[in-house]
C-alpha cells in the first residue's frame, strides 16, 4: 500500500469527512450543552478526545460496502453514517471501560479515569471512584443518543422501515447482547460444562465483535446505497468469518502480545477473566490439573507475571494456542475466498482485501 | 376525577394502547435476543418489568401536548411516542438507580440488584456486585437504543430536521446534562460557595426534571401535531413551573415524606448527598453550627434515623422548609396561571389541570 494507491487517497478523503463532521458535529452539541451549564463541558471533551483517534476501522467497512454497492465517492450521507459508527463506538468504550475496570484507553486515561482524576484535582468530597464510573455511565449515554442523532441525520436512506435502519437497530441490539453474553461467560463459565466452553466463546465473538465490527458496519454501507439482498448475503460470507478471526486474533495478543505494542499491560485479559477460544481451548486439552489451575487463575486481579508466564507455556504445550491459530487461519481462508466471489468494481475489492489483511495480521 | 369521565377514559384508553404497543415491541425484541442466546432473555425481562409499572407522566402529557394541539384521539403515532417517553424513562431510571446506589425500585429490586441476585442465586464465580452493575449499565444501554428505535418508528413526523426529532435530541442531551449536575453538585457543592447553592440546586431541577419530564413532553406532543411556536411557548410557560414545582415536591417528600407512602427509606436523599433546594435554603438559613453539620452529614451512608430527625428539625426551625413550600405554592401558581391562558378546548385543560393537581399535590 503505497502513499498516493487510489484506495489509500480516497480512503483518506473520507477519513477526513468524518473527522470534519464529528468535529462540527461536537461543536454544535458543545454549543447546546454551554447553554445548560459550563460545568457539562468535560462530558463533551471527553467524547471528542475519544472520538478523535482510533483505527476507523467501522467506518470504513461502511464505506466500502457503499462504494462496493454503487454508491458515489463523494456522498453526505455515508459521511454522516460513519460518524453515527463512530459515536456509537465511543459510547460502547465508555461503558466497556467500566465494566471491565479499564483505566487506559488509546494510551490515555479512560473516560471514568478522566472523570476520577477531575475529582481528585478539584479536592472534591466524596468518593472519586464512583464519581468517576457515574460521570461516564452518563457521558457514555449522551454519546449513544449523539450517535442515534446522526444516524438519523441521514434522513431517507436511513428511515424508519429502510433496510439501513434495520441493519443499525439490529447492529446496537446484538453487540449489547455480546456483551453480555461476555460478561455472563466470566462469571458462569466456570461452574458451566467445559466442553461447551469453546463454542460459548464463539458465540460472544460472533455478536459482541464480528457482527458488530465487520457484519453489520459493511452491510449498513451497502444497505444505504441500495444493495440487493444477495450482494448482502455475499458481505456477510466475506465480513463474518473475517470478524471472528479479528477478534481471536485480538485474545491471542491479549495474552501473547507484545505490550510494548499493544499498549496493555501483559495478561490482563486473564485477570479481567475472559473467557475466550483461547482460554476455552486451552481449559478442554491441558491436563486436568493446568485445566484447573487455568479456571483458577482467571479473573484473578492480583496475577503476577510469572502466572501469566505459567499460562503462556500451558496455552503452547496443550496446543490451545496451535488450535486458535489454524481456526484464525481457516476462518481467514473463508474470508478471503467469499471476498473473491463478491462481485466488486477493482477498488472496492482491493480496499476490503487491505482492510482484511490488516485485521487478520495485525501485532497490536 | 370520577372512574368515567371524559378525561379519564380517554386517557385510559390511551395507556392501554401504550402498554399494548410496549408489550408487543419487547416481545419481537425478545425474539430477537432468542436468536442471540436464551441467556440473554434476562436483559429483556429487566426492562418489561420496568416498564410494566409507573405513572406514565411523560407519555401522559405527551399526549396532551398532541390532542391539545389537535391531534386526534386515536392515532397510533402518538401512541409509538408514548412508547418511546416510557423506554426512555426505563433506561434513565436503570443507569440512574446504579449512580445512585438504589436497591429498591418501584417495591422490587432495581436491575442492578437483579443481576447481582441472579449471580448470587446462580451460584456464579467473581464478584456478584460487579457483575449487577455491569449487567445493568448494558441493559439501560439495550434500553436506550428501543427508545430511539420506537421514537424512529413513529415514521414523518418525527424524521430528521422535524420539531420533534429536534425535541427528542435536546430531552435527551439536557436530562444527562441536568443528570451530571446533579452528582457534580454532590461533590463539587462542599466546596462551592454556599450563597450559590439554591440557584444551583435550580439549574440542577430544571434539567434534570422540569424540562424532561414535563416541558420536552408536552411539546413533543404538540409538535407532533405540528403546534404553532406560540402554542409551544405556552405550552412551556405552563410546563417549566409546574416541573419545578413536581421536583421540588419530589425532593420535601425525600425528606418529610412517609415512606410508608413513598416506598423510600426516610433520608435516602440525605444519605446519597442530594444537594436540593430545601438542602440549599438550610445552608444559607440555619446557623453557621448546624450548616457545618448538615454539610457534614450529606452523603454519608450511615447515616442514622436521629441524625435524619435533627436535620429535619433544623429544616423546619431555620425555614428553609417554608422558603422550600413558598417557592413551590409561587411555582404552581405560574404554571397554574399559564395554563388558564392556554387556547385549549375542555378536555385537554382538564386534563392538563389533573395532571397538574397530581404533581404539585402529591404526597409519595
Amino acid at each position: 500500500m503505497t502513499f498516493t494507491s487510489p484506495v489509500a487517497s480516497e480512503q483518506a478523503r473520507f477519513i477526513e469527512g468524518v473527522a470534519g463532521s464529528l468535529s462540527s458535529f461536537l461543536s454544535e452539541q458543545r454549543g447546546v450543552m454551554a447553554t445548560v451549564s459550563p460545568d457539562v463541558d468535560p462530558l463533551i471533551g471527553a467524547i471528542s478526545s475519544l472520538v478523535t483517534g482510533g483505527k476507523r476501522l467501522r467506518a470504513l467497512m461502511c464505506y466500502w460496502g457503499w462504494r462496493g454497492a454503487g454508491g458515489p465517492a463523494e456522498d453526505p450521507d455515508i459521511v454522516t453514517a460513519g460518524c453515527a459508527l463512530e459515536l456509537f463506538q465511543a459510547a460502547a468504550l465508555i461503558h466497556d471501560d467500566i465494566i471491565d475496570r479499564s483505566d487506559t484507553r488509546r494510551g490515555g486515561p479512560s473516560v471514568h479515569k478522566r472523570f476520577s482524576q477531575l475529582h481528585e484535582t478539584s479536592g472534591w468530597a466524596l468518593d472519586s471512584e464512583h464519581f468517576g464510573d457515574a460521570a461516564a455511565i452518563l457521558t457514555g449515554d449522551l454519546c449513544l443518543s449523539f450517535s442515534e442523532e446522526a444516524f438519523s441525520d441521514i434522513g431517507t436512506r436511513a428511515a424508519s422501515g429502510s433496510p439501513a435502519r434495520r441493519i443499525f437497530n439490529v447492529m446496537r441490539a446484538e453487540v449489547m447482547a455480546g456483551q453480555y453474553l461476555d460478561i455472563l461467560e466470566e462469571v458462569a463459565g466456570p461452574v458451566r460444562d467445559r466442553a461447551g466452553s469453546v463454542n460459548r466463546a464463539r458465540s460472544i465473538i460472533r455478536y459482541k465483535s464480528a457482527k458488530y465490527s465487520m457484519e453489520h458496519p459493511l452491510a449498513l454501507g451497502g444497505a444505504l446505497a441500495g444493495a440487493s439482498a444477495e450482494l448482502l448475503a455475499g458481505y456477510s460470507g466475506f465480513s463474518l468469518p473475517l470478524g471472528e478471526a479479528f477478534q481471536m486474533r485480538d485474545d491471542v495478543l491479549g495474552v501473547f502480545g507484545d505490550p510494548a505494542t499493544t499498549g496493555k499491560p501483559a495478561g490482563d485479559d486473564l485477570r479481567e477473566g475472559k473467557r475466550t477460544v483461547l482460554v476455552g481451548f486451552a481449559l478442554n486439552q491441558a491436563s486436568a490439573a493446568e485445566a484447573a489451575y487455568l479456571d483458577r487463575m482467571l479473573g484473578n486481579p492480583g496475577l503476577a507475571g510469572e502466572d501469566v508466564a505459567r499460562i503462556r507455556h500451558l496455552m503452547v504445550d496443550c496446543g490451545a494456542l496451535d488450535a486458535t491459530e489454524s481456526l484464525i487461519a481457516q476462518l481467514s481462508t473463508d474470508a478471503f475466498e467469499a471476498l473473491e466471489r463478491l462481485p466488486l468494481d477493482g477498488l472496492a475489492l482491493q480496499a476490503l482485501g487491505q482492510l482484511a489483511e490488516a485485521a487478520v495480521s495485525r501485532a497490536a
